[in-house]
C-alpha cells in the first residue's frame, strides 16, 4: 500500500514555481504514515499524463493529482484520468450551483469555461474546495485503486487535503501507523566521520538514521514507524541519547534548535552577556545571534569593524600589531574580542577576522583563513585559527566563519 | 530529444526538504531550449531508482540526477546507474587526489569512506564538483543516450551544472534555440500595483513579461525565445527599457543585480563611503552590504546597538532622547545615523531601529514598525517611518527593514 504524487503543469517543467505542493504533501503522507516512494512531474499534455497514470498505477494504490483543474484549455487532468479509465465526463450540478454562488459573492458572472470544472466522471465524489472554483475528486476507478485530485493554488489543494482528503484516506483505514521523526544536529565534524562513528545505527530498521549534511552542518534524522506518538518517542528516545553520547560535543541541538539559540540557553542559564566584533563576516554572525527572539537579554551589540581604521577607533586595536601582523591575524582577532568586550562590558566578547575572497587572498594567507577571538570573564582573549575551504564560495565562508564562532563560544560554554 | 530530471533522496519523500533542484534545472533547460516532458522524485532505494532509469530511458535522451553522491552507504545513485548498465566501478585516482586536497585545505583526514565517492562507471567522464567533494558523472552509457550526475546539495550542483553541463550541453548541439531572459528588480512598489502600470506587455507573445514578488521585491522577468543571443537580446532590450521607463525610480536594477551591489556601485562612483548603526536587524544590514566582493573600498563599517547602553556609548545617543521618545522614534534613528556617520569618519550614515516582534509591541509602536535614518554629507540627519506587514515574521520584517535601508539610500543616491 503506497501513494504517488502526481503534480500536473507545465510551469513546474518551466521551472517558473518551486513545486511546494509536492513538499507538503510528502510531509501531510510521511505524518500520516502512508509510504510514499515516487514523484512525478508532468506537463499540461493529455498523453504524457495518461502515460504517467500507467505507470504509476503498477506501483502504487492511491494517485494524488494536482494541479490542471482550472477553467482554461490547458487544465486537462480530470479529462484525462476519465479518458484514461474509458469512464464519460458528466456535469455535476452541484459544482454548478457552488460555481455560480461563489461567482455571485464576488460580485461576477459565472463564465461558460467554468462549466468546465463541473465535469466529474461517473462515479466519482466531490471533494470540495472552499477556497476556489475548482473542486477535486475523490474516485476509486477499480478496486485498490483511489484517485484524489486537488488544483495547483497551494492554499486551496491545503485546505481541501485537511478538511476530506486526511478524514477520508483514515476512514479507509490508512494512516492508523504514524512517522515520527528527530532531527540531531551537530557542528564541527565531517558527515563522513559522524557517519563512520555511528555506522551501525545507520542500518536499524526502526527507528531509521539517516545522516544529511548542509552549509557545514551535519544532522542524523530518527525517524520511528509506530502506532502513537508516545510508541513513536519511546523508539526515538533511547537511540538519540546514543547517538549524542557517542558524537559529544559535536552534538549541538535538535529539531529547531540554531547554534544561535543553543549558546543564547547557556548564556541567559548563567546571566551572562555577549558582544561581538565583526570583520570579514561584517554583520553577519549579530544578524545570526539576534535572529533569536528574546536574544536581546543577553546580547548588548557589537562592532562591524571591517576597515582597519574601525579596528583601531572603536575596539582599541593597536594599529602596530595591525601593521606587523596584519588584519587577518591571531593578534588582532583576540584584541578585537578583548576590546569589544571591555568596550561594551559584556562577560563574553567574540570576534571573527578573515579572508572572505574571492579577492585578498595569498599563499601566507589563503582565501577561508580566520581568526575567531574570544574573550572571557577572566578578561584573557585567546584566538583560533580556521581554515575554511579555499574553492568555497564567499558567502559560506562568512557563514562558516559565524557558525564557528557560535561553535566555538558554545564549546567553552560548555567545558569551562 | 528531451532531457528528465530524477531527483534522488529519501529527504524529498519525507517532505524534508523543498525540491529546489528540480526548480533550478527546470529554469536552466528551458533558457537553453531543451525539452523537458518529465521529472521524478526516487528515493535512497536501489531497485526502485533502477525502475525509474529503465522508464526514462524509454521517453527521455538526457537523464539528469541530482543526490546520493554522497559518501554514506544510503548515497547509492553512482552504483544503482552502473548496475543498471552493467558496467563496472572503477576508483579514479584523480577523484581520491582531489578529495585528500580538499580535506587536508580543511584540516581533516581523508575517511575510507570518502573513497566511495571515487567510483566511477568504466567509460564515464568526471563532472567536477569545485565546491564539495562529491563529482558527477558526464556519461553516454548507450548511444543516444546522456547521463549527467549531480550532488544534492543545491549550491555545488549549480556550480557544477554552470560550469561544466552547460558547456557540454553546448558543444553536444543541445540548445540550438536558445530562450534568454532578463529579471528587471523592483524595491518599494506592490506586485499589483507594477502589473496594472505594465499590463499591456504582459500579454506580449515574444519576449515575453511575467511579473513575481518575493520577500517584497518584485520582478519582471522578460524571455524572448531566439536562435541567437544577440537576437534574443534584440528582442529583450527595447521592453527592458520601456519597462524601466515605466517604473521610474522603482526599477532598481536586474538580474543578478542586489540592493546591496547597485548601492555600492553609485558609492563607489562618486568615491563615497558608508557606515550603518543597526539595532533591530542586529547586522543583517552590514551583512547585506558585505556580502559584495569589493565592499571594503566603500563600506568602513558600523555599530550593532542592539542594547541601548551602546546606543549611547558607541554612538553618542542622548540618554533623556531615549527614555522620553523610545529607542524606535525618529529622533534616535537619525541620532544614530549622524552619530555612526561622524565616529567612523565617513559621507553617508545609515541606520535602522525598529520592532521586529515577535514580542515588543505596543498599541502605539506595534511590530513592524521600523525608523531607518539617513546623515550625509551635510551632516544632516533625517529619519523615515515604515510601518511594516504586523503579521509578518520576525526575519521577514528584519529582512525587509535592511533592504529598505538601502533604497532610501538608493533613491537619495540618485536624486540629489
Amino acid at each position: 500500500m503506497s501513494a504517488e504524487i502526481i503534480c500536473v503543469g507545465t510551469e513546474l517543467l518551466l521551472g517558473d514555481i518551486l513545486n511546494s505542493n509536492a513538499y507538503f504533501l510528502a510531509q501531510q503522507l510521511a505524518s500520516l504514515g502512508i509510504p510514499h516512494y515516487y514523484q512525478t512531474v508532468v506537463g499540461d499534455n493529455p498523453e504524457r499524463l495518461k502515460q504517467v497514470i500507467e505507470i504509476a498505477l503498477q506501483r502504487s494504490q492511491i494517485l494524488i493529482f494536482t494541479g490542471g483543474l482550472g477553467p482554461t484549455p490547458d487544465d486537462l487532468t480530470t479529462e484525462a484520468i476519465a479518458d484514461f479509465f474509458g469512464v464519460p465526463l458528466l456535469e455535476n450540478p452541484e459544482i454548478i450551483e457552488d460555481i455560480a454562488r461563489k461567482y455571485a459573492q464576488r460580485g461576477r458572472q459565472m463564465t461558460p469555461s467554468n462549466r468546465k470544472q463541473a465535469l466529474m466522471p461517473n462515479g466519482a465524489s466531490i471533494l470540495p474546495n472552499p477556497g476556489g472554483t475548482a473542486p477535486g475528486i475523490i474516485w476509486q476507478p477499480r478496486p485498490g485503486l483511489t484517485i484524489l485530485t486537488f488544483p495547483g493554488v497551494p492554499s486551496e489543494m491545503q485546505g481541501m487535503w485537511q478538511e476530506t482528503a486526511v478524514p477520508y484516506l483514515k476512514s479507509q483505514g490508512w494512516g492508523k501507523e504514524i512517522i515520527k521523526s528527530r532531527m540531531l544536529r551537530f557542528w564541527g565534524i565531517a558527515e563522513s566521520a559522524l557517519a563512520e562513528k555511528v555506522a551501525p545505527f545507520l542500518n536499524l530498521p526502526n527507528p531509521t538514521v539517516a545522516p544529511y549534511a548542509e552549509f557545514g552542518e551535519v544532522r542524523l534524522r530518527i525517524s520511528a514507524r509506530a502506532e502513537s506518538d508516545s510508541q513513536a518517542l519511546g523508539l526515538i528516545e533511547p537511540v538519540a541519547q546514543q547517538l549524542q553520547q557517542i558524537a559529544g560535543l559535536d552534538y549541538y541541538g535538535s529539531d529547531t534548535d540554531t547554534l544561535a539559540s543553543v549558546v543564547g540557553q547557556l548564556l541567559q542559564a548563567e546571566g551572562e552577556t555577549l558582544s561581538v566584533a565583526e570583520s570579514c563576516t561584517g554583520g553577519g554572525l549579530g544578524q545570526m545571534i539576534t535572529s533569536i527572539a528574546g536574544s536581546s537579554s543577553y546580547f548588548l551589540g557589537g562592532v562591524i569593524s571591517y576597515d582597519n581604521s574601525v579596528k583601531i577607533s572603536l575596539l582599541g586595536v593597536n594599529p602596530e600589531d595591525l601593521s606587523q601582523f596584519g588584519a587577518v591575524s591571531d593578534v588582532v582577532a583576540t584584541a578585537m574580542a578583548v576590546g569589544v568586550r571591555s568596550r561594551l562590558s559584556t562577560t563574553w566578547g567574540l570576534s571573527i577576522t578573515g579572508i572572505a575572497g574571492p579577492g585578498g587572498g595569498t599563499d601566507a594567507k589563503p582565501v577561508g583563513l580566520v581568526y575567531i577571538g574570544l574573550a572571557g570573564p577572566n578578561n584573557i582573549g585567546s584566538s583560533f585559527k580556521y581554515q575554511l575551504g579555499q574553492t568555497q564560495e564567499r558567502d559560506s565562508i562568512r557563514y562558516a566563519s559565524a557558525c564557528n564562532a557560535l561553535d566555538l563560544l558554545r564549546r567553552k560554554l560548555l567545558t569551562r
